[in-house]
């Protein structure tokens, strides 16, 4: 296991303030804390393709609630707690007392007594998610100082309002096996870019996510959308002022032509305006059902001015050797597929389709990583008692 | 691992006839069995706190049942099933075939093949859950009987309309552990009280539990409510039996003033009267919908009567020393936090906030505790062995 | 433990080509497929009985995915997960964005990066559910082949419009029990029959999975049903096809008088005819409300003439020494009991009905050894490993 080796010595060089610590933002950690995830997700693939056993755990739980729908986030989850050895136990709000005026630090506390992580997703609304996952790991925090929890379960965030780190590092993962390393990827040219599609409402965080995440790592990072559609100005700010410290760049443009001009990497994809999200979250709050239909149907028509903004094969000839790795969190809009017109053409699609699908694959490796430096102070030593240990996960 | 060695000596010098019988009614059981139990949970969370594995199963399905909302029981069994190696698996009434006219008899065999433990929460109608959780229990016992089922699972009664034995074990636990060992708990007074809350129709379980358990220990147990707001008097006459056996006390007033006054413990919580939940199980029964808003809306009316039932500051301060130990079940109705007005003060809740999350925590030791029982004829040989393996719960 | 030697020498006899293979239709198997996995159920069982852990995975997620309702399934294909040590994560597609217009060949693919089986239920529409199951096959047989995958997950067929295996093969192991093993099943006379009930659209998948199975051991199998209630005709084809190459027989007949005579085994079974099958498929594909219930109101309409097609206490007596075994794959329409009048009498039930638990508790067995014959290539190496590993499943 040469790459195991080598990532148990890279991380003993970097410095690791993760453990104990939720995993919310990538932008609160710093380069070493996110290189150190890279590190043990590639370990534990690693180790699981050698089929060795990563069972770090012989009980406890993993707590998931999923505020929003999710198919391969709850299933990356599911997979990285049971790698791990934990159980998952789903917090389904309408199956619970939650509805009876409970308080979130009560909920927070009554389902960690024996949980060792919880997952969230709360994705929909601009400025609640992130605050959600802030206001339980602070019961979290109040429970565990005040003798009721007998540990401190980590949260990781499976999707907020703002974030979402388990898919852009599972991107960064994806561009440091393309490039051949992290350093590699300095001032390789990446292209966030809005896209088309019939629907309404796509969150934020994909796109913040990985403007905030690439621009940590010296990527020439250019933002690209139609007027208007704007992501939350707090995180723009912040790729620029990282782009800087990395030593790469951050450019904000509005034509796709001038974007992919020789883009190393595409990711095109839809997403609401930020204006329009929060008017949503304001219309929400008063239950205004009349409101709500009128700025769906307004954000449709407006949207439908831009059905030009669709990655084409044109598009791609104009990247760099005309084969810019297309990238994608999944499900796409892919025209004359899953809808008449969207994100993208499906003949670029298919090009890139396993790409994505091992793009998606490194995310339950990601999560287990979060996890184990949630839970483990020295993780290159748990690395190697695995290695030793030398169990195999599966057979006789 | 004192606490462990001292429980296991307690262990064997009590009678136990806990094996192979489900644990429904703590009334049901021996002075002996439920120390036993409490033993056990103890033994548990010495394990648990030194990282010691409780894993007694290396397969097996811990069946769980809920036909009402819940959090902390769902995830308190949640937790002791998977404490001990078991796989939750859901019985979720809406996705299974029983609605197509399945008898219980039916069902109970068909989910326990390779099943160790079910556990059924039905609380809503009196005269309804206890019932069908024997009606489970003979199906089960009649399909081991004739060599469909390889092994018996026992049933852990996770509230019902008689009981909530996990609840109130649990709040004995914290009692022993509070006044320092059940002995202790003599003629300390508590009082289950009934409080006012803006809902309606919460079940007796949690205070005919409370009376029918705390009886048995001789505590000096006082029960008060506004007139008409009576348990199911069978229970309350097994209160006063009990309560003369064990050299204890059981008294009704009809005042809050007097109840507190010089308490020990106070647990004020609303509750449904008697005559209400009996009207509405037959209301249900003939599907009655407008009469069942009829109830409700006379029951809502009915209680709005007694919003004076408040455990206040000015009552804590008549109770022993001014500071009886508060508790509740969770989540407790508190004025101006859940609601406007409800069971308790928001000042007084919050002084023993960290008490009943505490007595909550106890919950996934003592359903695990349940289960050893039922599932292995020794418990303090199995106790002994985990301690002696003692194979790490979590770390390489 | 006898058993297991024989089971392990009896399947070092036979070929074997399951390994690596979906479980899909019982006749895409050979005649030694089939018994190996008898074989390898039976030693399952044995060794369960015996407290002798099955565990071959130490991680890994068995993903159910039922777009259908489902008791017994669930828990067999639950707890045949749990035997081998494999974690149940279930696939449901209202919480999953498969709404969002994702693609059957993605999905596939997101929900399998740490999968080892997938169990799916899909009966509901004819025509639909073995091609969705093959269409999933071949989602992973290409994602395993482009390196998204780093194993290939096998697909455990938990019920599709066609055939129901997991079924089928505990009936023969049931029938392989009863009558003192395979061999002595030739010529045995089985009825598969129609029978009454009151309910609409049942599958055709049990009865058909049962005379494609019982053909290929020889045993005189015997279709009985009003006119008009045929099954699928490729299905009847290949009953007639292999029943003349097992040297056994196969007939139709329309009345129940002439299939019980003499019959050794009966299965009076309710179904919907093909005829209203494909018509409501085509119905459902338009979205025809209003179509579909007339279609309703017309089967059972046609199904009330048929009402005298009930299993009775006389007709029992024309069948083999009066004694002919019953089978049901449950639950049963079963007179005065579940339903007014429904497929067999309440007396006749009763003296069969362990048997007919038994029948189904042998599922959990059968589905495990599917898994176990798909996984691993050398079946008879891994359960002689099981044994003389020796852990014990439960206890210390």
């Amino acid at each position: 296991m040469k790459e195991l080796i080598k990532a148990v010595a890279e991380i003993r060089n970097l410095k690791n303030e993760l453990y104990g610590k939720d995993f919310l933002l990538t932008w609160e950690k710093t380069v070493d804390d996110l290189t150190v995830i890279l590190k043990i997700a590639g370990a534990l693939q690693a180790l699981y393709h050698g089929n060795v056993s990563c069972r770090l755990f012989d009980s406890g739980l993993a707590v998931s609630q999923f505020r929003d729908q999710s198919t391969r986030t709850r299933f990356s989850f599911a997979s990285a707690a049971n790698l791990l050895g934990l159980a998952v136990q789903d917090l389904d709000e309408g199956k619970s007392q939650i509805a009876h005026g409970e308080t979130v630090r009560e909920t927070a506390n009554m389902i960690s007594f024996l949980t060792e992580v919880i997952g969230i997703r709360d994705d929909i609304f601009l400025g609640r998610g992130h605050n959600y996952m802030v206001e339980v790991g602070n019961a979290l925090e109040d429970g565990y100082a005040n003798g009721v929890l007998p540990q401190r379960p980590v949260i990781v965030n499976l999707q907020c309002d703002l974030d979402h780190p388990s898919q852009s590092m599972a991107d960064l993962f994806h561009l440091q096996h393309y490039f051949g390393g992290l350093d590699s990827l300095r001032h390789k040219k990446i292209v966030m870019s809005w896209a088309y599609s019939p629907s309404y409402g796509k969150p934020l965080s994909v796109p913040q996510g990985v403007i905030a995440l690439m621009t940590r790592f010296g990527m020439d990072v250019v933002l690209a959308h139609p007027e208007g559609y704007g992501l939350v100005p707090e995180v723009v700010d912040l790729a620029r002022v990282q782009a800087a410290r990395s030593d790469g760049s951050f450019r904000i443009v509005g034509s796709m032509e001038e974007a992919f001009l020789e883009a190393d990497v595409v990711y095109p994809k839809s997403w609401a305006p930020y204006g329009i999200m929060k008017r949503r979250t304001e219309l929400v709050s008063r239950n205004d059902t009349a409101g709500l239909r009128d700025l769906e149907a307004e954000c449709l028509a407006t949207n439908a001015k831009f059905k030009e903004w669709e990655y084409t094969e044109a598009r791609m000839k104009s990247t760099r050797k005309g084969r810019a790795l297309y990238m994608h969190c999944l499900p796409a809009d892919i025209s004359g597929v899953s809808c008449t017109q969207g994100e993208v053409q499906e003949r670029v699609f298919e090009r890139y389709r396993f790409e994505t699908y091992q793009e998606a694959g490194y995310k339950p490796y990601i999560i287990a990583a979060m996890i184990l430096a949630g839970k483990f102070a020295d993780p290159a030593f748990v690395l190697e008692g695995i290695a030793s240990r030398g169990e195999r996960r599966t057979g006789i």
